[in-house]
């Protein structure tokens, strides 16, 4: 038996009492009693975004959700900032391009966080820009961006709007959408939220629902202000993914039992541990200034091949971490912290990890880095 | 206990054995173990659509696809038919109206089929036309339109493609894209397919795949070039959705097992026992001349509100049809056919409708529609 364990930044594992929950019947979407469902689940996400806005649930991978923050509320022609640091950056750039936007890039390189200052520059430089886009955390570079620190920038410029892709930031950090003054901020059920991909969401501040007016962009399936008006009414525009929204309620449940503030720490110290772990194993972390406490990139030794390490993991180990993208493709490997994930996960990880460097012919002290996680674990364990 | 039965066009009931395919454990999506199932997956659908041409899956509502073949295959100011026997006919006008397509219209009363003569007498008249765009079933007025019959006269001009929303005739009909002309055909989850909510499919022929290389419209999360590419490679651009992908290979083998001619038929039967019932109790079709497969709506007797009847059936009898849209709410119900539904399903409509129509007041001689859908039963069942 390979008993398996998924330690990738998306899709992570599912609580089997979720899986259950989305096992049951279907049932119309046009009831009463779905909408009850709806309705708790809309209200259960609006801590998760620190926000009191509607937060709009649609049927599509968070792609679809990035994009439906750049059709909403911008025209063409358009002034943007995107601020990219990586794979998911890249990706703001590559769809404001399809709608025929002009887009201006502040480019970091691959390991490095945005930094306010800079942001701040260019649009006293360019105080037409319409809108700033981001990550939350980089995914593909394991990388954090000071989110308050630029929130507090964009918020100087009245006719801008700061636009947060917190695909895997929301429910890993404690994010103050409204008291930070984030204007639009989406994430995508198979991150943190514990559930199979399928469900993106999306929540708008007046400032940026104010931009949706003039918008002429055209949309139809991810028109949000259709939905808005739906779904204040506890329905949708289109038929909603009804199983998907019973695991969301679930998994909402399971999150406030847990309570947001453990949930953020516990990712916090599984990040914290990983990286100490690593760095004890003689490993370089590819986060330079601000690592991610959603996944932990690390370059595998000279002379290992990250992308057969990672296949030997998978298919020998039955540990699924993910590789790198593009130039990072073959260097390293990445370790989830995600959703729901303990510190044993942690610990399989980093002891799988070990192992397989032995495997792979690297000089390895054996131990060492679930030592390290341990140090870490055990100052915040219950007291005997 | 009220056990429960989901007799509306969509979403429909899904076996438990498909429930528990997709409550399986979340797998990475960019491995071999996932292609390997997203494989079985794109290969079963093609007889479904009667086409050797890929099946692209998306991760959306039918609706989705539905825009994503006018923004793959158009561009600006491009002039369509749309063929609006109802509402899902009129979505196609809204959808590329947004889009600032020329839509031309090709309008039937609420209950009729379209005709392919008018069709082609609209083409004679205006052979710029880019594309015909119409559904297999209109679910909103359970009507089938000839789709055959339209196609032929379409593949007559050779600037001009034919679009079918399939989302209620793909598995419900014998349809054969390829041999009768159909250029795209497009399909949804939670219909035919035994499935939740949440899959869109979508298919073009290469006259089709011709016109997306001049298509300028803005396209994103729904580039189907973009898609065709990855999931030729058994892969998706963006995250697919998992474990519904489960569940469709495990759909996809129940059919097969059925046999897609024996679907076709156990629609056609289950369709034609409730027209005759419905008739035999005295009640009006909503279809004039052409009724669906997938359901049958049928008209209220004079004196009973729709919307009541449907709540009472929902809430105090456990089964839950659809009422009417727009001018047709209040007026009728739906009586879903579609996908896991037998014989009894049947069965238990009519005989739930008996019994509705007598607590409401209405004059009905109890038993008289199930006697009429067991006439046309009999006659098919095995021989003793």
């Amino acid at each position: 038996m390979l008993k398996k364990f998924l330690i990738a930044p998306g899709p992570t594992p599912v609580p089997a009492e979720v899986l259950l929950e989305i096992a049951k019947p279907v049932m119309h979407h046009r009831t009463a009693e779905f909408s009850a469902i709806f309705a708790e689940a809309r209200n259960g996400l609006k801590p998760l975004f620190g926000t009191s806005q509607d937060v709009i649930i649609l049927l599509s991978s968070g792609t679809a959700a990035m994009e439906a923050s750049i059709v909403n509320t911008l025209s063409q022609n358009d002034r943007i900032l995107v601020i990219d640091g990586g794979k998911f950056g890249e990706r703001w750039g590559s769809i404001a391009k399809k709608y025929g936007l002009t887009v201006d890039t502040l480019k970091y390189t691959w390991g490095e966080s945005a930094k306010a200052a800079d942001v701040e520059a260019h649009l006293n430089k360019f105080p037409d820009t319409k809108a700033v886009f981001i990550q939350g955390s980089e995914t593909s570079t394991t990388v954090y961006h000071p989110l308050k620190e630029i929130a507090a920038v964009v918020r100087k410029f009245d006719n801008t709007i700061f636009v947060v892709d917190g695909i895997t930031s929301v429910g890993v950090y404690d994010t103050k959408m409204d008291e930070w003054g984030i204007d639009i901020m989406l994430s995508g059920s198979q991150k943190a939220f514990m559930l199979p991909p399928g469900l993106a969401f999306i929540t708008l501040s007046q400032k940026a629902w104010k931009m949706t007016e003039s918008s002429t962009l055209p949309k139809f399936y991810l028109n949000l202000a259709t939905e808005l008006k739906n779904q204040k009414k506890d329905t949708t525009a289109w038929t909603p993914g009804v199983n998907l929204i019973y695991g969301l309620t679930k998994s909402l449940q399971m999150m406030n039992e847990e309570g947001l503030e453990n949930i953020y720490k516990r990712h916090a110290i599984c990040a914290e541990a990983t990286r100490k772990a690593l760095t004890a194993l003689g490993l370089k972390l590819l986060a330079v200034d601000s690592p991610s406490n959603a996944a932990t990139g690390v370059f595998m030794p000279e002379g290992i091949d990250a992308v057969k390490f990672e296949y030997y993991m998978r298919e020998k180990v039955g540990i699924t971490f993910a590789g790198g993208q593009d130039d990072l493709k073959g260097k390293v490997i990445r370790v989830s912290h995600l959703g729901y994930h303990g510190l044993f996960d942690t610990i399989t990880a980093i002891s799988a990890i070990e192992m397989g460097l032995k495997v792979f012919g690297y000089n390895v002290q054996l131990g060492k880095g679930v030592a390290a996680c341990e140090e870490v674990f055990a100052a915040h364990l219950p007291k005997a």
